[in-house]
């Protein structure tokens, strides 16, 4: 990546100000390994991100184009005029250059550098004489600016657009864009804060926190730091700066809505609008890792602890309800009007992944796997075209993927995490390099004065078996951390054919290998994935009595496509066994799993709707998919969730 | 009841046309044995009639007259002025005077007859000089009169006005609002019709056409009866009158919330707003008895079967949504969030009593007692003065009833229901007498020339045991129509110790017993009342692995308030007996169940939300309460289905 030094850390050239805090990182902590380091070449991923390059970002383009949001920086845009600029239009073309530069940083593509180039140089071209940069607000509403912070997206708009600076400068070198949101970011600089004549507010829905630490982290400018740290601060103390302001509580939802009911070392519990949620703790994870700031840490795990035994969805999915877009109460996890907005899944994996640099817990690494495979996947269609916005975990057929929308936040987000895959895979610190997902390919890593290598082969999901080899000049000394999954009870590993005693070198569900590496050296990983009979926590009603199948960390559903009964009418009784069975004729070949049912029968009911005597129930045969690649073949119902027989 | 004839139909004197075809009822329908000539002294039902005598009918005065409801006809309102003039306060006040008139042919109140009085002449005050009554229309939008017939309501009101002029003059022989009635009945005749002139409109909420009968039935006049017939064939012929009149759609529901998606004769399914479409298949009922209209017959026993074998809960509550206020889709049952509006529930007792009489078929009659014993009971609290205006099968503690709610119709509704609770006992027509229900007391029957009184001895519900004597003058010969409940597989039946065969002389679920019967003739009947385990149909996903308890006609519920554990912890295994107790300390004395039980075990999770073992359970006991009473003891969990272990 370039602007990038080859260890990942911000280049020194662009570096204004001091870094020695972030560059002060303890050696405990890890710092991801920069996805263009890492190659991937597997048949479930490579696939997934090819279609994401060849379809998805061309077409996400078209229809920012199509819908105006890339004309709106024109700035032509007059009253009466068809595709008003709005308040959220920004975020998309800003999603979208992400996903773009994230693309080209592995893949160059002249044609598409040049089309970013124009969407930039015109983004540039709108921004105002005083650094603003927003057509919606300096187009529709220009007496406006910064009086509705709460549910305005003025700040959150900002944040993805420096996100997007910053990420076209490290793709391309280009500073275009990085010049535009420095501008931008000095001139919120001079409104927001705790100093006189200063607002002193934040934004109904956060964004710009991380981002400014994205943009310290380029940038070294500690000014964009400390505004972060001053609107994690600020957020959630008395009084309540959206009460001062009189914003009108458009959805009637309250302070928890925006995780401004509290200061937010404070909260304990994930409430209020998921994905807000999810950009908020990773803002604080970023602060508690740049500033080790001890207090947000402490803080994040709380909440991390509460969503992951709580809140969650087995697909990774979050957010319960559609009324708040978000969480609701504890347990309250209902499968067919589950939210599980996809942005809010993406914002799992993003605070997860920041977690797991902090501490290399594989229970993070476990959450972010299983929204990785599942709540984030099932997002986008095979064809890379079509997309989900929420991900229920049952349907009876009345859900199919759509092309686009009006609010188009989730198929942006998909693009840009699926064009940032390679980064989730593994973390290193000047000691240690961790694996955190098992797929095959390569990274290219610096430690210990070495260049390595580390090669996977490994058909996960499909299969458990992974086989690593080390590639260097010279031997080094360093540890490998591997994660073994949580889905994982029996994995065996192997040096150089020497078994490991996984107990003993385990540290927080990871194996511990630290030795004297030496080219070629190989590391048999064996995880075995049968397929397994999933129960939710008792408490979670909406799941009570019923079972869900998954293997590895796949999550499987019945889809109607596959099985001629009504899905709510099979049953699985305990005993029955599963069969995996790998189709290769089924998209890009995939594990599906058969098994012997029941089904209820309703032959001897008649006209009767309650009757004294139990359900008859007769043989059936069951077919699942992963539940990621569900809606693909047309309209159909779906479940995940099924009644078991005990 | 004053101002009818002793054979329960309408007094000559009143009778104004010809009522040839009315009194030209076919000998094998039947007709109700009018409430004041039956008398109710159990233990369940005569408290329960006290209790609305006494405090419910003052409190809902009360709260009619505090919230204006009453004043309001002394048409003094002003705008600026409090206390607007609704436009569905009319039919609150209207439902009142019916509760207040029932109440008043059984229970003689001089009290009460001089508010009636004084209201009822306070009503007669604000009508205008053209017969049309209504304060809202009259003082808060005068010049919208009959603008928006689709939610207006100014028919609906007009309809429960009716209703109530008809029965306070039946009760009272006073014709103070009869007249008022007529005369409004008369001027909405000039301006609703196919006339050249007239509006071809109907209104939005079905209430009229029901009204509009039994104002035929008490005056005779013929003009009333066709304007009925003319209401229920103009629904939901094109061009739809809502169109034509603009009104705007408020709640984007569709021609189905009104019923008036199709005509009425080519309904086949059950849709829309759930009270609404009770009254219209009500109307349709009365018309098909009254006009003996066999097309409105056969879509009223289309409808009844769609409902009642799709979509209906245990507890006889119907609409499943909020959304509606109404019907989803078939088999469409949650249980927290069914909506079982108090009035549907209401209006199922009134269409399918109207059915019964048509058809003495017990099918209809179950539904009726499944409604009245517990979907409607539950509705009114044991104190008399708190409502449920909704009644859901599960609760997590957040509802209780309300003392009153700005739109009132359910606590009027079931005052007025359970005021003439006595309606639903009996039918007769020239040879026979049905028994529907069974509660101690006594029918005063004038059947082939005799006084026959028909005495009850029973515990019902909460014994099965019934004693049934005959009194006359001398013998006559009559059938008795003796109902076999739908929930009862093992009657017997003696008469004067002589064992009937029941099989045999069964008819539509009734046991008909044809003979000379002589004073004091004795008839006992045996309906075995265990405890059963009641299954849903396997195509209610809401009830898939659930089990229900249910004893005669009453459905029991979990209450927290009675069971230490959560109640979604329970499970219920199928081969565990289920112990009925009567329990001469709660309430009136009741019969409660209790039963060893499993109780979901969390104990072994720790922060784990999804694992791979199944949950354990240990053994608990729980107890069981009649749906009916639940939230009676304070705030408290409840729930009807509970998981079953099969």
């Amino acid at each position: 990546m370039k602007g990038r030094g080859k260890d990942g850390l911000p280049p020194k050239r662009v570096v204004k100000g001091s870094t020695s805090k972030m560059n002060n990182v303890q050696s405990q902590v890890f710092r991801p390994v920069p996805f263009p380091q890492v190659t991937i070449n597997d048949l479930f991923w490579a696939p997934r991100l090819r279609i994401n390059r060849e379809k998805t970002i061309p077409h996400i383009y078209a229809m920012c184009k199509e819908t105006g949001r890339i004309d709106a920086y024109r700035l032509q845009w007059k009253p009466g005029m068809e595709k008003t600029p709005h308040q959220f239009w920004d975020s998309d073309v800003a999603k979208w250059i992400e996903a773009a530069s994230y693309s080209l940083a592995g893949f160059p593509d002249p044609a598409l550098e040049a089309v970013l180039d124009t969407v930039t140089a015109l983004i540039a071209s709108a921004q105002q004489q005083d650094g603003y940069l927003n057509p919606h607000y300096t187009l529709v509403e220009p007496d406006k600016r910064w009086t509705n912070l709460r549910h305005g997206h003025e700040l959150y708009c900002a944040g993805h657009m420096i996100e997007a600076g910053v990420t076209h400068f490290q793709a391309t070198g280009k500073s275009t864009l990085l010049n535009v949101v420095c501008r931008y970011a000095d001139y919120i600089d001079t409104v927001f804060g705790t100093e006189p004549g200063k607002k002193r507010g934040y934004c109904g829905h956060e964004e710009i926190e991380l981002a400014l630490v994205k943009l310290y982290s380029v940038t070294g400018n500690q000014r964009y730091l400390r505004l972060s740290q001053y609107f994690i601060d600020e957020r959630g103390r008395s009084p309540c700066y959206f009460d001062i302001e009189e914003a009108p509580d458009m959805h009637k939802l309250g302070r928890e809505y925006h995780q401004a009911h509290l200061p937010v070392r404070e909260q304990t519990e994930v409430v209020g609008h998921a994905v807000r949620a999810m950009y908020l703790y990773s803002a604080m994870a970023d602060l508690a890792y740049i500033a080790e700031d001890q207090t947000l840490l402490q803080a994040c795990k709380r909440l991390w602890d509460h969503l992951s035994s709580k809140r969650m969805f087995i697909t990774g999915g979050i957010g319960s309800s559609m009324y708040n877009e978000g969480f609701s109460s504890d347990y309250d996890l209902p499968n067919d009007t589950a939210y599980a907005e996809t942005c809010a899944a993406v914002g799992l994996v993003l605070w997860s992944h920041r977690m797991l640099q902090l501490e290399c817990d594989a229970r993070y690494a476990d959450v972010m796997e299983r929204a990785l495979y599942n709540g984030v996947l099932s997002s986008v269609s095979q064809g890379g075209k079509t997309f989900f916005y929420v991900n229920p975990l049952a349907s009876h057929g009345d859900l199919s993927r759509q092309a686009w929308f009006a609010c188009a936040c989730c198929p942006t987000n998909i693009t840009r995490l699926l064009a940032s895959f390679g980064h989730y895979v593994y973390s290193q610190n000047e000691r240690e390099v961790a694996i955190h997902l098992y797929v095959q390919g390569a990274a290219h890593i610096h430690i210990q004065g070495q260049q390595v290598v580390l090669r996977q082969e490994t058909h996960y999901p499909w299969d458990g078996h992974v086989t690593l080899t080390v590639a260097l000049g010279q031997s080094a000394t360093f540890a490998l951390r591997l994660r073994i999954p949580g889905w994982c009870s029996k994995a065996t590993i192997a040096v150089n054919n020497e078994p490991i005693d996984i107990q003993a070198m385990s540290e927080n569900g990871y194996v511990k290998l630290e030795r004297a590496w030496k080219h070629a050296d190989t590391i048999s990983l064996h995880l075995p994935m049968p397929v397994v009979r999933m129960y939710a926590y008792p408490d979670i009603e909406a799941d009570s009595g019923l079972v869900a199948l998954q293997r590895g960390p796949i999550v499987y559903c019945l889809e109607s496509v596959d099985n001629d009964i009504p899905l709510h009418k099979f049953v699985l009784p305990r005993t029955s066994s599963l069969q995996a069975d790998f189709e290769s004729n089924v998209f890009e070949g995939v594990v599906t799993v058969a098994a012997d049912a029941l089904a209820l029968d309703t032959s001897s009911w008649g006209n009767t709707l309650y009757r004294a005597e139990s359900p008859e129930m007769y043989p059936a045969r069951l077919k699942a998919i992963p539940y990621y690649l569900w809606s693909n073949r047309g309209i159909s119902a779906m479940r995940v969730w099924m009644r078991e027989h005990p």
